[in-house]
């Protein structure tokens, strides 16, 4: 991996294109191909190029003068020209960590009401809760596209046999109430040893919906830029 | 702004959570109070946060221990942990270049054609091009969030008298053809001087597109990440 800080302006050709006017910056090529220009300000690289680049490299006297990091689908180039290097670290990152992410029952949740379809195509949500008698809130209460109402439960773990009971009480309680179909669809990372059997025999629906996925809702990495553009 | 390459450990909390065990990384502090966290691989920072952290540094005799970059609205906290550090670099980045983009004529209409709202919010394509008898082709033939066919002519720099009377021309020809109210949009980075006039005369929109947004919407950062995420 390569971080070179130094005076450079940078030139990209792809599906647009951007021209960059000299100045000190930090590069950043990843052992992947991938590469990185920052600026001093800014969270976000002022150019980049995603893995599996190809670099062509001019050296002029044993000195950096350019790097090209092409691609192809789309067919893009980023040039870099330098005339100032102040720094050029070559690195072997020793990195063997685990990334994990957490998130809690609540947390869950609130990624499935911004986005429901983590738990079906096509779900709309109709309200976060609802009571069911004496049976306690359901976590999630929504329509399916087919207009069935769904209950949905929420385990932040591998759901056991009593979160299927659970969702049994809320879909009873609530088929006694409206004249509608009524699904239940259990919604965890994953199910317990005979979870699954008595789900389908009770006649509902597992979804996997994993931390990852509920961290990346709530947690997006372009929260407003998008928007930022389009007014 | 600080680089600084070591064997750390990083825990997040905030929206959801994250943990990160032990490895050597690049960790970047900018000017701006932004953070980010680079392993070896993978164009995404492994953690980061946008700007205006506040920071709380630990020295343990002389040296670098723990770092932790807080925020509020969401309240989060991002805490480094150093058992080792290959390098730290204080950089003071001289740079006043300019970012510039540029994108052609087809460039623009491209992203017109991925996100319509560009022009106009609920605005819905109908085709890329339509012929006009012997006036040429439309750029964009689409229809209004009212039902109204609507015209879109593109140009790339500011918009000429001359680029109002093509779209008359096309407008024109539409409305002898179908028996539905038609507008007329020049989409343009501005608009030359008589132009605003001329169109007001003719009752067409004049539509601000700049460069930036459409190489926005031509090169997304998060190309296929959030639905990598939801299938």
């Amino acid at each position: 991996m390569l971080v070179i800080v130094g005076n450079c302006t940078v030139n990209y050709e792809g599906r647009a294109a951007s021209k960059l006017t000299w100045g000190e910056r930090v590069l950043i090529i990843k052992t992947d191909g991938s590469v990185l220009i920052h600026r001093r300000s800014g969270y976000e690289p002022v150019n980049w190029q995603p893995p599996k680049c190809q670099f062509r490299v001019t050296l002029e006297e044993g000195k950096l003068l350019s790097i090209v990091a092409t691609r192809r689908k789309p067919r893009e180039s980023l040039r870099l020209l330098f005339d100032d290097i102040t720094v050029a670290l070559a690195l072997t990152l020793a990195d063997e960590g685990e990334f994990a992410m957490h998130v809690t029952e609540e947390q869950m949740k609130q990624a499935i009401i911004v986005e429901p379809s983590l738990v079906e195509a096509g779900l709309k949500l109709i309200s976060e809760e609802r009571k069911m008698g004496d049976s306690g809130f359901t976590d999630v209460y929504a329509e399916d596209s087919q207009g069935r109402l769904v209950v949905v439960e929420i385990k932040r773990n591998a759901a056991t046999r009593d979160a299927a009971l659970q969702l049994n009480r809320y879909v009873e309680t609530l088929r006694k109430r409206v004249n509608r179909p009524v699904r239940g669809i259990l919604a965890a990372p994953d199910l317990k040893p005979g979870t699954s059997t008595l789900l389908a025999k009770l006649g509902y629906d597992f979804k996997a919906v994993s931390p990852e996925k509920c961290f990346q809702i709530l947690k997006p990495r372009t929260d407003t830029r998008l928007s930022e553009f389009l007014q």
